[in-house]
């Protein structure tokens, strides 16, 4: 029988773990779950007779060896952190590692040793970042076999709350690590490429700069520019192009309310503010709006921001129940991004039956035959529960399939790598879409940023 | 003879040097002034008898030694960083020693060998931070000892061109580095306290926050909130206070253009702009705006900032020559705070006959026999040229007379310390007075934060 150890039961195991005990007996397979909680562990193996938990803390220098030598494979789940011991220790005993996280400046320095011992050690086949590479890497080799030259890519992902569960005025809720979302896009200016034009957007303009894109079936959303959309340029082959945008998704209307947190200081994780613990929500308000003696919170919020009493904007905020005087923040020596998230967390957390919903949304546009060619490729998937959540789906099953594939040895070439490569992405984007996870693409007249001349 | 270090004969050591070479005779002083450039220091000594210029590189451990050792007094003017070596040494060969800058944590560790060794260490004896210091002290001082409780201290001060040089829209040149005004104000959000309330104010927010100051025969200013208001709170014994705010002074304006810079993200210095070399200025401020095929950076930029045309604010950015295609940027991987510099410098450098001009402002509130009362205090001093600039003797003269002062025994309380003591402000701001640095104070009704009160 063959092992698989996968490390870590976190929220995004779920389905992982389910694909390989699904495969374990026409496969010969025996999944070992190791996790510094048993019990997470436990749940999904659900006594599965080709399975089996085990306490593993990675810290422990002995127990993870131990684990590690008796798999043929290991899976890490773990933050992406923590990768980097498992990472060296698969190197020394000479097993293939598979993660879903980015890969790090430690992890890239093991690439030769990866080499010289044949190792294949596959990165960021999640969602996003995975599935992301994986469907857009396949329309730009089939592009390039026809002789297309790629002119403009731009590539957007969401991790949204699914129609039947949005019943807020924000139409989000979080479907993932809240910090993340509160804290996003901060740091140095966003940076993309458009028309051969480079482009900077500062933190406090970034949610004023969105743009709409239109999904077949579920309508409007907006996005907002990623950190740094020229992170794959090189990796994709596509130094010389001359549009290069990669942006996240939201229904629209929520980057115009949110941009009132920026623009406060609301979600600024850089300092703490005095005496957090026994501020209300309105007190938290209030420390960023100037004295008055004569007027309210609401009335000053309103004025600085130029707020119109009846704009929707103010509704969203209302409803988060903002200016509260009797909840209390309760955290202490909290920065406003803390405290932003705990007053959000009240109101944006799904609930057992609620759904999540992960949306993928590309643009390529191409030169073929002195023609300009655009295609649009788009994929919606929808969790079922707060298990088996459709960011789960997306993150695990690339990363089940691909731990797989490795271990048949339909994926040889050695290294680290990330799922650019149609050794990769063909077989695992095919078998996805037995799981649902289908891009659909069509070619649309080329827009890029020129309507005028379509 | 008693023998005068003075290490550093930069832009703020003109007046510093004249006074000391003024009283030389009559004192019985030697003056030894130390450059890495020891063209600077002949200029500024000008073949006076008592003075003689040496050529000294506080980076030469030796060198450095010899000159301290030689002295009976050191006077640092080199920039805040490069004290320490020189304060070492201080303590070592037992001289006293004086220096404009902020007390960095290094110097601040070395109060108790000071204080052993009966060394004054006189810090923050300049402009601001060191006239501020006092001449606030010295009111708060005289409301205390009339047994006045003190409510509210706000604190503001600028550097700007004097009246008669002021030809510009934006009523504003360098007078001083030219980088600080640049990066004014990021980092964390501002700080201060408002009738018992602390207030934060994020960056991208701080240049649409400021407040209006009228002073008699000067007209109305207009001030940002400092990063950090509270940093002498302790240190002037205003644990209790109600309202405590220090800030910058503009002329009324300046602000709102200067937010536009903000609000692009121009003023960013954490990342370069690629190929910033060859961009013209027009390309740098596109490079901020989103791609348009049809319409201008002109109309964007209006657009995205919604600035009509026949706003000030958009003549004074046309002022600088901001849209011009022909003028390059010419520097290599500069960060768009650098980029920025250049351009302002074209516009805003003082002739060498232009004159700068040296603001401050404090308001005290306080609280005497149950009723409130408020004391405003200005001083507005007036530069003479490029060299003998109202920055360089507001620097340069508290610290010439506290090194006198020193010398002579009249401060003798040792240990690292700011002025903030009668023993030292008292005599210091009465010579200052001589020489027309004079502050007004006047009552005025209290107005607090509660006009409708008055």
């Amino acid at each position: 029988m063959r092992k698989i150890l996968v490390i870590g039961s976190g929220k995004s195991s779920s389905y992982l773990i389910k694909y390989l005990l699904d495969k374990s007996i026409e496969e010969d397979l025996h999944i070992i779950v190791g996790d510094i909680d048993i019990r997470n562990a436990q749940k999904l193996i659900n006594n599965h007779e080709h399975g089996h938990a085990i306490t593993l803390d990675v810290f422990n220098h002995h127990s993870r060896k131990e684990a590690i030598e008796n798999a043929d494979i290991v899976v890490s789940m773990l933050p992406a952190r923590y990768h980097i011991e498992v990472a060296r220790d698969c190197i020394t005993l000479g097993k293939n590692m598979v993660t879903a996280s980015y890969v790090s400046k430690e992890m890239e320095d093991l690439d030769t040793a990866a080499k010289n011992k044949g190792l294949v050690f596959m990165n960021e086949i999640g969602v996003d970042p995975g599935i992301d590479h994986m469907s857009a890497m396949k329309v730009i080799d089939s592009i390039r076999a026809k002789g297309g030259k790629m002119i403009l890519f731009e590539s957007f992902a969401g991790g949204l709350v699914a129609p039947e569960s949005d019943n807020n005025l924000w139409n989000y809720k979080f479907t993932w690590n809240p910090r993340n979302v509160v804290v996003a896009g901060q740091g140095s200016a966003a940076k993309f490429i458009q028309e051969g034009n480079y482009k900077y957007i500062p933190y406090h303009r970034l949610f004023r700069r969105t743009e709409f894109l239109e999904v077949d079936g579920y309508g409007r959303f907006e996005a907002y520019a990623n950190r740094d959309s020229l992170k794959y340029q090189s990796a994709y082959g596509l130094d010389q192009i001359k549009t290069l945008y990669r942006g996240t998704m939201r229904r629209v209307g929520f980057s115009r309310a949110w941009n009132i947190f920026v623009q406060l200081g609301m979600t600024d994780d850089s300092y703490t503010i005095d005496d957090s613990e026994n501020m209300s929500y309105r007190d938290f308000v209030n420390a960023f709006l100037p004295y008055s003696h004569t007027d309210s919170v609401e009335l000053k919020f309103r004025l600085s921001l130029k707020i119109d009493q009846d704009d929707i904007v103010w509704e969203k905020l209302e409803e988060l129940d903002l200016f509260n005087s009797n909840k209390m923040v309760g955290l202490k020596k909290a920065t406003p991004a803390e405290i932003l998230q705990k007053i959000l967390m009240d109101s944006w957390m799904l609930e057992e039956h609620e759904k999540d919903m992960i949306v993928m949304y590309h643009k390529f546009g191409y030169k073929l035959n002195d023609k300009m060619h655009q295609i649009e490729s788009t994929m919606v998937t929808l969790g079922e529960d707060q298990t088996y959540t459709a960011m789960a789906k997306t993150v695990g099953l690339p990363v089940a399939i691909a731990t797989l594939a490795i271990l048949n040895e339909k994926i040889t070439t050695p290294g680290v790598q990330i799922p650019i490569t149609k050794e990769v992405y063909g077989p695992i984007l095919k078998e996805l879409e037995d799981f649902d996870i289908i891009f659909t693409e069509k070619e649309v007249p080329y827009l890029g940023y020129n309507p005028l001349n379509v």
